[in-house]
């Protein structure tokens, strides 16, 4: 049975994620304030974490913060808040997961609709999935050791309401959809993918 | 006569950004080490740049540095680097930029291939150019004043001879094709857009 770290496993997908991997794998469930807690902006956290639970098979993401706010009040500081938590953070899985993920393992990210279709005040967030995107599109190619990489990238939540007015037609997607996408990611051969939801 | 920053003015694609410019334009050029100096990835230098030239009506950037390691030897500084400077460098330009530039003006990044097509050692440059596309994207939609936002996204350099072991088989294209994208930003009506070269 493969053992997965789920990390973000408090928020709507990473519970839905780490319910639906439940069937048939081994979750350990990570998150800032619940389970085995670690800040993946933190390289450090992130390796603590590591060593605390021993080697796993797939590392999934489903954290990472972002500032929504109009481009003109968009400061380069709230630029890098993106990068550093939403974008850094998840590397941080990699560059500290890599000892630790056993042969054939793989890695998945959270990214988001943002990166390719904007919306008011999410210019930020649109950078940060940018980059995740063409991360997971590159290190596919140099993983060590049949790695894999892949990330998830939804639309917005059926379960998050407050943020429907900001996502004005755009398509609504049930959290257990996103979380198929990890399973395909986790249980598929698939690496370098970006799977929209 | 437009009015045209062009930063990074001193390597191989400005020197023929500016010098394509020069024709029809009065060109400002700027650099960390020559003409109206300037380091993009030091927000208050890039506010003394504006408030010494003046109102421009395109700031174009050709500047850009991020470190090239295989995968395994990237640390989280080394991505930090890459986002720090390509990245929030350029930015800079846009949110100090903001009040300098006239009614209808233009903003034109460089990115690059890696964004979409990776190679060995490349990753750290790929998710920088990933997260300037989706930025130019997404803030295209909601500069003001009618300004607008592209990228330039050349392939390997014909110029750049010790960078073509690296890209095998990668079309190499002349500093010359790449200036003239910048002349479509600047000149053209385009936005949102990232110039394939």
């Amino acid at each position: 049975m493969k053992k997965v770290l789920v990390v973000g496993a408090t928020g709507v997908v990473g519970q839905a994620v780490a319910d639906t991997l439940a069937e048939g794998h081994e979750v350990v469930r990570s998150s800032r304030t619940d389970g085995e807690r670690a800040d993946i902006s933190d390289p450090s956290s992130v390796r603590a974490l590591f060593e605390r639970i021993g080697p796993v098979d797939a590392v999934v993401c489903c954290a990472g913060a972002v500032p929504f706010k109009p481009l003109p009040e968009l400061t380069t500081d709230d630029y890098r808040a993106g990068l550093e938590d939403k974008v850094l953070g998840q590397v941080n899985l990699v560059t500290e997961g890599l000892r630790h993920v056993r042969d054939g393992g793989s890695f998945t990210f959270i990214t988001g609709v943002l990166a390719r279709e904007p919306i008011a005040t999410g210019v930020a967030a649109s950078m940060a999935n940018g980059a995740l995107e063409s991360f997971v599109t590159a290190a596919a190619t140099e993983l060590p050791r049949g790695l894999r990489i892949n990330a998830v990238s939804p639309s917005v939540l059926v379960e998050a309401e407050s943020y429907h007015p900001f996502f004005p037609g755009f398509p609504q997607v049930p959290a257990e959809d996103v979380a198929r996408a990890y399973v395909r990611s986790v249980d598929g051969v698939e690496t370098g993918k970006v799977f929209r939801v």
